[in-house]
């Protein structure tokens, strides 16, 4: 049902078929409150392009409105043709204290007015729940999803993640109800943390619910409607978001923001664009509940509207990062990213078009950059040398910049020269990988920044085995650098820039294989810079111009393939399949057996049959755990095929 | 001609009233090219609200048109009513190196057009043009700026400041420009600065000149029409923008937003409310110019009114620091204007309504907080006592979080508390002064505030005369703080309160002034803060409960008046007004002599007659250089009239 088109941080564009209308997602469902619909449900569809909307099951089913709605089904009722998700009282359960409803009760009641997706009824962990005690309730909310899945017939089915701040109890909870037969999974009990501005624990129980569900769900981030949050939450892989608050806000003569609420009568000019903003005067705004809801509407919309528009464009981290100067509070969550960056890092693609810009301190902290110095400490291998010298950062490229004065230094000192970046140390030869050269980087930093550059070196620097007393920064003679370093080489930059590269990309050791034989380079014409590796006379690499990391040829990948055991660099996929990966067919999830651990999304990869045996090289477009889960769409875009070795015999 | 209604650091909503209408500032003024008027000038004010166009004299004399603009005049000719500024042709000198034309002749051609706001031919500065050369252009800018004064007839002048990057020379082109008979200032020259994301060099210049110029003319900054830059320059003290760049960007396909530029062509989803994005769908907009320029209009137009809504709130240093962080040349910008403080703190005013949220690492250095540090160090006198107790800092305000724990501490040991926040030290007497009480801060800080905090309690605590042994930072026991500082007291808080406040306010020896004789106060019953101060029966001051400061009272004044010698605290005004503010009437500017070069927006005041008698107390809503500039708007507002002392004889 559910299935991603485009991919940013743990976000996605995905859509979901539904047999009344496709949604995409992120998406945005206002709530439609039976009982006071202040915008007609038809318009929200005409008027506010909405696709899906919610509604709540308890409360239909409780009032006046019980007969009406079980005589006409959900939709004519509402006079809405697309879907329509249906709450299921636990949120009441919250507010009340309790409802009077059974979860087979609201489940068969859904079903019977025509739900399009219905949700269970969850026991609402609250904030303040021990964890005993919401460890007890998630029990229970397992076990009644259980039930809701087996009742639900022809219902798409919501279930949901409870468990309070316990992160153990979130994952667990996660785990067990996305591994059953629902469609959607919802983050459930986080309205208390929103009223109350707790971001940062909003984070943590994003993370904590997404380590454990199936990522190829679409999850559900119930009762979060203030656009101050879609970007950060969509980041951490929230796809639906419903909206109350449009209406809610309107009663009470409030005006969303995308950067917060400001009560209507304290504004001679609200400073929007949107078409209420635009053709009424702020006054007869204010003193009208309907125009203001349409106004937080176009907020709202607008809001998903542009995470999607950051998602396409890969720019999310930074929407995110501008935002959270929006509240303190969600400056304190963008702080709490950092310490799941082991996390969230498996979902970050390799590299983007266009440049990263510095937003902040917390920039250097971004999930691509933790992956950088990881991958740089554990796969890169230092030359020899008897020291490094430390080059300020300066414009980017680096190696252009600097390239006379290395070349001189070089020659003198037995030294090997590395960028103190403020993302972290970058050795000379990896200066055109992304995002090192497409970084946007202010001329005067903070201190944090500058500090995190120092401790980033200096814990590269620590694992090198390069002594410290040989460090340089900038400020010896040649003469004083050659007395402590003396040697002096000729550098072939190159061949350098190549095996630094390779393994970077594709692990310690992998230059050795690719590289193996007589070497030779296409150069761009208009660049002057490495195009193709040639080795004995195949085309063994492309190098790309835009990331700075490599395309995989056919010879490329076959020399991985005989050097990296299973299942590095790998996806395995069913024998059945093989055929089509060598005729130049993509790789579809569904058919997709397992992959190396450590693939993430824009990797290039290697297609194996069960076997074991070569069938193709593609860049992936998920990482193991998606590969895995994903029943729809592509996991890898095979580049070629790679035609069935004659050395080895057909089995 | 100008007006000032509410302001916000250096900038200002104001009124600059037309023969043709009234236009509010900040005003954007959509550039009409004549040749290619790609949205009909009538469009502009009908459908987008503009007040107010700027068009091309050179171009309509240069062309074709120019016969048909000399028959109709300019406002038939574009098919506008309002008011319509003329640009002179200096911009066309920097962009094909000269033209051949005079300034009289371009004055001469502006008047015969009809033209309601004329611009002067002065030379442009490049950037790159040394001392010398500036300052030679700027001379000759300042001869053909008087020769168009003496030529305007009946038409209002615009005067040019150039001078480029020469902050000497700026400064001197603004204060001799805008001491003729112009009634707009505009700063030229910076089009190069904003092609090249120069906005730090945009802040000297703007500062510079700002610092030179008549503050009560309206600033226009030529060329700025990216809403990029809106913020920041109308918090400098811009008023008018002109844009061309909703006609250019759209002629190559690009849409403005507030945070930067980016190709239609890319998005699928502009992720903007505009009604332009609400209506069509986004490849209809790329296709078409037409849409492109309405979008962009859409979203600078909104840009300028979400300036006036911040300067209407109070916020536009947090709209300021938030959009920095689009790029990170806006960033370097931001950090360039802590080294401007000391003019910067000239504007700000004493207080606003509302909470001052932390933005960035930034925000500890906004005149506002660098005026508090200093109003400490040099107006609060410490408490006799054998050091400090330091009190991190906690929820706000502190007195009520620590009260408690204070009480034993005092009682223990001869220390004074003074809570390290990250604004700088604040003595536990001034917590509920704004902006301390009214701070929402994150709960976890980046390393660069948290030093800053750390330098700047330093740098007090050395002027104190405190020895630095007895810091204490919440670590020490009682037992080892009794050891330490001997002795223990008991302290009457709310007198400590009002001295402490009343000297932070008003100056050292404040306090001994208005507290001399038998003091007691009113407590407000719903909140037991201090509401009024009574000194022998007579009411002296008021504590307002949303600033912590004191509204003064007759009394008060009268004591104030006596202890402080002249200028301090006093407005001077004409000898014919003093009747008319002892009746309780609003000083305005145009009536003030002179004034306490400390006077600041909000601050209290004692008006005075030109011999220094007290006639009344006021609230200021001007610094010195503006009541003196002024000849529009209310420079203070009379709280109460104060009427002649008998004591005093007639003179």
């Amino acid at each position: 049902m559910f299935e991603v088109r485009e991919r940013d941080g743990l976000a996605r564009i995905g859509v979901m078929d539904t047999a009344r209308g496709r949604v995409t997602t992120p998406a945005l469902l206002p709530v439609v409150n039976p009982n006071r619909p202040i915008i007609p449900p038809a318009d929200l569809g005409r008027r506010f392009h909405a696709e899906i909307l919610i509604t709540n099951a308890y409360i239909l089913g409780k009032g006046p409105t019980r007969e009406s709605v079980l005589r006409q089904g959900v939709h004519d009722f509402l006079g809405f043709p697309g879907p329509i998700m249906t709450d299921s009282g636990a949120f009441q359960s919250h507010v009340y204290g309790d409802v009077d409803v059974t979860n087979a009760e609201v489940i068969e009641f859904q079903k019977r007015i025509g739900s399009d997706f219905g949700t269970m009824l969850d026991l609402f962990s609250e904030p303040s729940h021990d964890l005993a005690r919401a460890s007890d309730d998630v029990d229970e909310t397992i076990r009644r999803a259980k039930e809701a899945a087996s009742l639900r017939g022809e219902m798409e089915l919501i279930g949901a993640v409870q468990g309070g701040l316990h992160a153990e109890v979130r994952e667990r909870c996660a785990r067990e109800v996305s591994g059953l037969d629902v469609s959607v999974c919802a983050i459930g009990g986080v309205v208390p943390l929103l009223e109350r501005y707790r971001f940062r624990d909003l984070v943590r129980v994003i993370v904590a619910s997404k380590t454990g569900l199936d990522p190829s769900k679409p999850v559900h981030l119930f009762g979060a409607g203030h656009p101050l949050v879609f970007p950060l939450a969509a980041l951490l892989g929230c796809d639906l978001f419903d909206s109350a608050s449009y209406a809610k806000y309107a009663r009470d003569g409030r005006m969303l923001f995308p950067d917060g609420t400001r009560h209507a009568s304290d504004l001679r000019e609200s400073g929007c664009v949107c078409p209420v903003c635009e053709a009424h005067p702020m006054g007869a705004i204010a003193a009208s509940e309907v125009l203001l809801a349409e106004h937080n509407l176009h907020v709202c919309f607008g809001a998903i509207r542009e995470v999607r528009r950051a998602i396409a464009h890969g720019d999310l981290w930074e929407l995110v990062e501008r935002r959270a100067r929006a509240h303190p509070s969600l400056l304190v969550a963008l702080r709490e990213l950092r310490r799941h960056d082991e996390f969230l890092e498996t979902f970050e693609p390799t590299s983007r078009r266009g440049a990263m810009y510095y937003v902040g301190p917390e920039t250097a902290h971004r999930p691509i950059l933790h992956r950088f110095r990881r991958r740089l400490a554990e796969r890169y291998v230092p030359p020899a040398a008897k020291g490094v010298i430390v080059l300020p950062e300066g414009e980017r490229p680096f190696g252009e910049r600097y390239g006379a004065l290395i070349e001189r230094i070089l020659e003198t000192a037995d030294v090997h020269p590395v960028v103190k970046s403020i993302w972290g140390p970058v050795p000379i030869e990896l200066d055109h990988v992304w995002p090192m050269a497409q970084s946007i980087v202010p001329e005067t930093l903070d201190v944090e920044a500058l500090e995190a550059a120092e401790v980033f070196f200096r814990e590269w620097a620590a694992g090198t085995g390069y002594p410290f007393g040989l460090l340089w920064e900038g400020d010896a003679t040649l003469d004083e650098l050659r007395l402590r370093a003396p040697g002096g080489r000729h550098v072939d930059w190159n061949a350098s820039r190549i095996r630094a590269t390779a393994d970077f990309q594709f692990g310690r050791g992998a230059s050795d294989a690719l590289l193996d034989g007589s070497v030779s380079y296409v150069i761009s014409k208009n660049m002057g810079k490495i195009r193709n590796v040639v080795v004995d006379g195949e085309h063994v690499l492309s190098l790309r111009a835009e990331d700075g990391l490599f395309t995989l040829k056919s010879e490329g990948a076959r020399r991985l393939h005989r050097a990296f055991a299973f299942p590095r660099l790998r996806i395995v996929v069913d024998a059945e399949s093989v055929p089509f990966h060598r005729d130049g067919k993509n790789v579809f999830a569904k058919f997709v057996r397992d992959a190396d651990p450590d693939m993430r999304p824009g990797d290039e990869a290697l297609v194996v049959s069960p076997d074991d045996e070569l069938c193709a090289v593609a860049q992936s477009s998920m990482n193991r755990s998606e590969m895995r889960a994903f029943k729809r769409g592509v996991a890898a875009r095979v580049r070629e095929g790679v035609p069935r070795s004659p050395s080895v015999p057909p089995r």
